[in-house]
């Protein structure tokens, strides 16, 4: 098992299983473009460990998600990620560096709290990738309408290790 | 005539003209950035061939403009992006690789299906282009307002072939 | 001094202090992810030269903020960029090529000037870097909500000059 798996499994944590997509969403782009050193990723929400689109729905601020839910969603986003990365690549520390980040969050207006929902997908890169290789620019903003009324999506752009 | 161009005319559409930029905009920016082997694409809207800005105007999902509509108008920013990719490439089959696409959507709260609005761009790349060299990372968001009140852009990042 | 900084000073204007992040919002991530030949930089809100965020808040095209105060705080994002460019590559002149500019902009419903807000962040660019490094492809859209209430954020891609 590669080391960021086992540092997953240690947080009690789980590579998901493939994103059962909803049957009226179509899916004709991929999850991960791999191409060169670099991996693409497709924007990604929150799926539980059995690849259900994970809940709650709606719009992060407001009655529908808190601040503290939809820190959790954008950690459920990084596991997607993860899962996405792990059946693309193998294993997961083939990531040499995480390099750009996009949070997109489902808010109302006034909602200013998109770095602390954001913070549960760094926070999660981080503990497992360490600095060095987690470490990623970012941007955190508030959108008015997500795919099946998801909390939040997140995509990424990471550099992939030369096979050796 | 190259391999995509005439596919596209097969399928009955052209590479549009030059958009006409509205005289209220000003564009420091450029359509197209090459750099390197890549080519970063600017936001695109739809356009019609002769170079104007492409109505339905407004908010997908509303009145304004139906999810048909914008599937259609995502497909017009797809050509759009073509014309402005043969006008810097020369040829159009010099893509090497589509790698990743930012759909931007025009919507009003409660906006659930802007997956289906970005299939007017991703299943006219895949069918010019094949799964191989077309398939593309991939997140479609609603956005609260677009220049001239559009109701779709997509920006976009290429691998470029070398020159021989 | 290098050239570029040169010529901000010429026009009155100053690389700020770094930023002083609002005790409530964190930060794993970083300002700039350099790697390669690439600066991979997060979105940027308005800063003073002090290094306190610079207002105003709210939403661009509303009682909050004009259209032509969101183009001033563009500019500003667009030092503050400069800033932490600054501080990672140690000269101004190391970046070969701006490549791609996304502008967010905090707005209400309705705001069709996201072009005129991005330009103060384009209009800066070009003049310091001239067209052929400073061009770039740039998105501007209108979100729902950006941290702590910014009115504006900007990430960019950017090349690096080889060190010699």
């Amino acid at each position: 098992m590669d080391q960021i798996e086992s540092k997953l499994n240690s947080l009690g944590l789980k590579i998901p299983q493939p994103l059962k997509v909803p049957s009226d969403v179509k899916t004709p782009s991929v999850w991960v473009r791999l191409r060169g050193d670099k991996a693409y990723i497709s924007g990604h929400g929150p799926q539980n460990h059995d690849g259900s689109v994970a809940g709650p729905y709606g719009k992060v601020g407001t009655n529908d998600v808190s601040v503290e839910q939809g820190y959790e969603s954008a950690k459920l986003a990084g596991l997607s990620i993860l899962g996405s990365l792990k059946r693309e690549l193998g294993r997961l520390d083939k990531v040499a560096a995480w390099l750009q980040v996009r949070v997109m969050i489902n808010t109302a207006e006034g909602f200013t709290k998109t770095a602390d929902v954001a913070d549960g997908f760094s926070d999660l890169i981080l503990t497992l990738y360490g600095r060095e290789v987690g470490t990623h620019a970012r941007s955190a903003i508030g959108v008015q309408a997500l795919p099946v009324n998801l909390p939040v999506i997140i995509d990424a752009l990471v550099e992939i290790m030369p096979d050796t």
